[in-house]
């Protein structure tokens, strides 16, 4: 699966096309990232958390947003993803949004019950229930952010009570920005806004949503290279670039 | 100890002196943010490694370098201080520098190793020996960031290997860049850039280069008000701001 884009820096001699990762693919990276090259999970959900909570303000600043108050509500799963959008709404809060988290089934996992306490000690806001009523959702929120599925999801296959907030969010009217995630079924939601963490994904290559943006700066260059990922060249300092 | 400089966004009513944290006062912080925030210490080390190395890119941007390649020495202690530079020295190899790391005394300590291996396994050189004809260094090296003592170093005191090697950096002509650490103290280094990871130390007020650079925008607002840091306000997205 490929498209043409820019190139990466590393290779400015030729185009390359920019690669779009098999489930298997990304598993793979991610495998590498921690047994090889000693990522830890903490710092991955870090790196990946902050990464959207970046790419949320570059594509919506606040000045933009249509809201007087600068709310986003944020869905969290029980899962690694669900910490990655813990990890973001803290950084969206330091940013100077207004994060509210909805996260129905807490993890007993210690590592995501301290990206919980993080956000609860930082007075993040987090919803008891989400309302059936998707206006109420459209009318107290500038975007949504869907954090509630992850590699680890199995494929075609999403268990209560993520099935029903799938079905409340496919209908909300206000942006809804979601990482790129290899389930190998899509769930009929719509990204406004499509994150691809380490490099875009097979998935990916269905968005039709208008902001695609790429958050693996931090990848080492031997995987980019033994992945043939050929990621485009990040701007300056910054851990996102739209593609 | 305090100075007048731009007050927190959250108050910008009337300007608030920063505050110089005394060591005791660092240390709360640190405990603070690790016992009741439950920040985990990976975690903390990649966010205060990631904020350096934007530190330095913001300083001196590749284009700004007086030497062809865009070469730099980071000289890594034992302790937390060290892994903090490790994880800086790789934010700077993915900010396309060249780092070479100088890391004579490894920690046994699980976590610093494995900050190790993700330099290593990115092909950053470790150097075996530090010359001690500072000309060398000054010839190989655009610049040296000093990641060798942190706010865990007992006040006056500095162990072997690291009283030869500070006596070495006091030497050299090339910029060096530090964070503060209060040791209660001074080495008699001067520093031309220095980077306060949380909010600036008592031992700032002593500084006499002309970087000084905060480096504490993760910190919950909580934290730094109980402080009263009245912390400046920092732009768009960037994890450090200049006072």
């Amino acid at each position: 699966m490929e498209r043409t884009v820019f190139n990466s820096s590393h290779s400015k001699e030729e185009i390359q096309p920019l690669r779009y990762l098999s489930r298997a693919e990304a598993g793979a990276i991610e495998k590498d990232l921690v047994e090889e090259f000693r990522f830890g999970p903490q710092q991955l959900i870090e790196i990946w958390g902050h990464a959207c909570a970046t790419a949320v303000t570059k594509v919506f600043p606040r000045r933009s947003l249509l809201k007087k108050q600068p709310t986003l509500l944020v869905v969290c799963g029980c899962e690694q993803n669900g910490a990655i959008g813990l990890a973001c709404a803290r950084h969206l809060r330091v940013f100077e949004y207004e994060p509210t988290i909805f996260y129905p089934k807490r993890s007993s996992n210690a590592l995501y019950r301290d990206f919980t306490t993080q956000c609860e000690k930082m007075d993040i806001p987090f919803l008891s229930y989400l309302p059936t009523e998707v206006q109420l959702i459209s009318d107290a929120y500038n975007l949504v952010v869907d954090a509630i599925l992850g590699v680890e999801a199995t494929p075609g296959e999403v268990l209560e009570p993520y099935g029903t907030i799938l079905a409340t969010l496919k209908q909300i009217q206000i942006p809804l920005v979601r990482w790129d995630v290899e389930t190998g079924s899509s769930d009929g939601i719509s990204p406004d806004v499509l994150v691809s963490l380490v490099a875009p994904k097979q998935c990916a290559t269905r968005f039709m949503g208008k902001h695609h943006l790429v958050a693996g700066r931090f990848l080492p260059y031997d995987l980019q290279k033994k992945f043939e990922l050929n990621l485009p060249e990040y701007p300056g300092t910054d851990c996102v670039v739209s593609l």
